[in-house]
């Protein structure tokens, strides 16, 4: 969840919604028990009760996570849907179905908004997880979006289960999204490449199905606060401290090309919104796995004793995370 | 679900979303066919799963649903939480469980915002339905909140299932909500009472799980759009007219003080945000459930074959309901 602020001059990079939120996460993370037929509670990427089902909820803001005139109203609608889908992603559920909240601020008009709820439909139906519920209202501020996903899972992975000498696993390339928002904000616009990252991202339902069946997976979770966040937040749950080889990192060409290597690797490490997957495994994955994929699987770095994130540089030297998307768990891991 | 405008002269009534949105609510009536697995899809209060799992998502905007001004953020918050869990008591279910997304403005402070977590995750303690998931956001506009219901019903109580010569019912008193509303916009302060109504509503669950398992109810729902458009929800869904009986409406004795008998009545049919239940039973209720219900059930009038939503006068008159809470499902049941 990467954020870009109103009317100033741009960020460096997206401000994660960690930093500011902390205290108020707490009421997220920290609740009474839940009840006894909900399997897993608060902190994970979803709700998981008896039965299987994976319960997810994703909140779109403009002027916080996007501006309208980045994008058409399908977009838009399309948009929030699929990153919503990217948390059973993370769970390894498949959707079963969506329920759209939506505030529409008066203008422009209405065909906006049934744009807007066309672009819900059909980015839910075309992953198979159509609208069954909802509710709607009029917005005097910003259009909001709040997509909650309902999945299945027959095991569901969680952020905890890692263990030392564990391999740190990302699906595809990391950056892109990231840097699309920053090309914007800067005043010019992204390249194709960069747009489709960050406007139709792709949630990695059948590979996180495939690599969950083989029983590869000790921990997972959708990449959304970058990689350095969302690595810690793996650590975190394992307590343990993840290493991430820098050399490894699959750095979005096109950020490199439209923002330059060492601005394409801050958006890959702290950007957000990429919607990959972040996995554990035991072992190197067999050639057979990686190829059965369908999306690039690169080994990043590894789990172990410790806490916090830490990049090493080809080098070899170790240099602790302490911005960007880490911040707000050092609480937890740092 | 009612409604009140920004910066205008205060409504009449507070105005229903439904009038406004007909064409994009057809998103969320019309979808594609759900999933196997998805018992009650779009269309009903709440959509049902297998497995008896039943899930609402309720929106509250800042100066759509409420003003600032009008409560503490804690009640705002607690509040959004309990018209959310009108919505399980509306399909008879248990609760078990709440998701809020919450979308910040960045004034007054921080300490806004947590008052208004405390108030979710307060309203949600008590309910049982501790808080298992959700998402936080910065707004730039007003404060947003869409809070997610799960429950659990053995056997859901629907819109659709009553038949003719149904007796219909309610629940308390009618009217008191919306009349605060309508005190706030006149720039007076409501009584207590009326006050109480709109920020601490109960969800009538316990009577709802009685009169379930007491297999009385042939449809339900909870009162959101006010009684003459929630009693043509019931009659569009089982394909007949409601007759309603102008003098057996429990019209709250608060608003007929505070607003007179005339326009309390307004508020009973129109002004929405009751969360009381309305019903149907093949018969009279035996004493014994009326004693043992907690609440006060009056039966308001009957099913007949037709269309439509009609008040009978003490007289015998009949007439049909055009306006306010009714306008919205014209295409269906008018």
């Amino acid at each position: 969840m990467s954020s870009v602020r109103d009317g100033s001059p741009p960020p460096t990079v997206p401000l994660g919604a960690g930093v500011e939120f902390d205290t108020i996460r707490r009421f997220l993370a920290h609740g009474r028990a839940p009840h006894p037929s909900v399997a897993v509670g608060p902190g994970d990427d979803a709700a998981v009760f008896e039965g299987g089902w994976v319960l997810s909820t994703d909140l779109t803001v403009e002027d916080v996570h996007f501006r309208r005139g980045w994008a058409s109203p399908e977009e838009i609608g399309g948009r929030a849907v699929l990153a919503a889908l990217s948390d059973l992603a993370g769970m390894a559920a498949r959707p079963v179905g969506v329920l759209a909240s939506v505030a529409f601020p008066q203008e422009p008009d209405d065909a906006y908004a049934e744009a807007v709820m066309a672009g819900v439909c059909g980015a839910a139906d075309a992953w198979d997880a159509p609208l069954i519920g909802g509710d709607l209202s009029r917005s005097p501020g910003p259009l909001v979006l709040d997509i909650v996903v309902v999945g299945q899972a027959e095991s569901p992975c969680l952020r905890a289960g890692s263990v030392a000498g564990d391999r740190i696993w990302v699906t595809g390339a990391l950056g892109s999204s990231a840097a699309a928002v920053r090309t914007w904000e800067a005043g010019r616009e992204p390249s194709p490449e960069l747009r489709e990252a960050f406007l139709r991202p792709t949630p990695r339902i059948s590979v996180a199905l495939a690599l969950a069946a083989g029983g590869r997976i000790h921990a997972m979770l959708d990449l959304s606060d970058g990689l350095a966040g969302d690595a810690g937040h793996l650590a975190a749950a394992g307590d343990l401290r993840a290493v991430i080889e820098i050399e490894r990192i699959p750095v979005s060409e096109a950020a490199r090309v439209a923002l330059g290597e060492e601005v394409a690797l801050e958006m890959a490490l702290h950007g957000g919104e990429d919607y990959e997957l972040c996995f554990t495994t035991a072992s190197e994955l067999p050639a057979a796995d990686l190829e059965a994929a369908g999306v690039r699987l690169t080994c990043v770095g590894r789990m172990e004793q410790g806490k916090g994130v830490w990049v090493q540089s080809p080098g070899g030297e170790l240099r602790q995370v302490t911005r960007g998307g880490f911040d707000h768990f050092a609480g937890q891991g740092g």
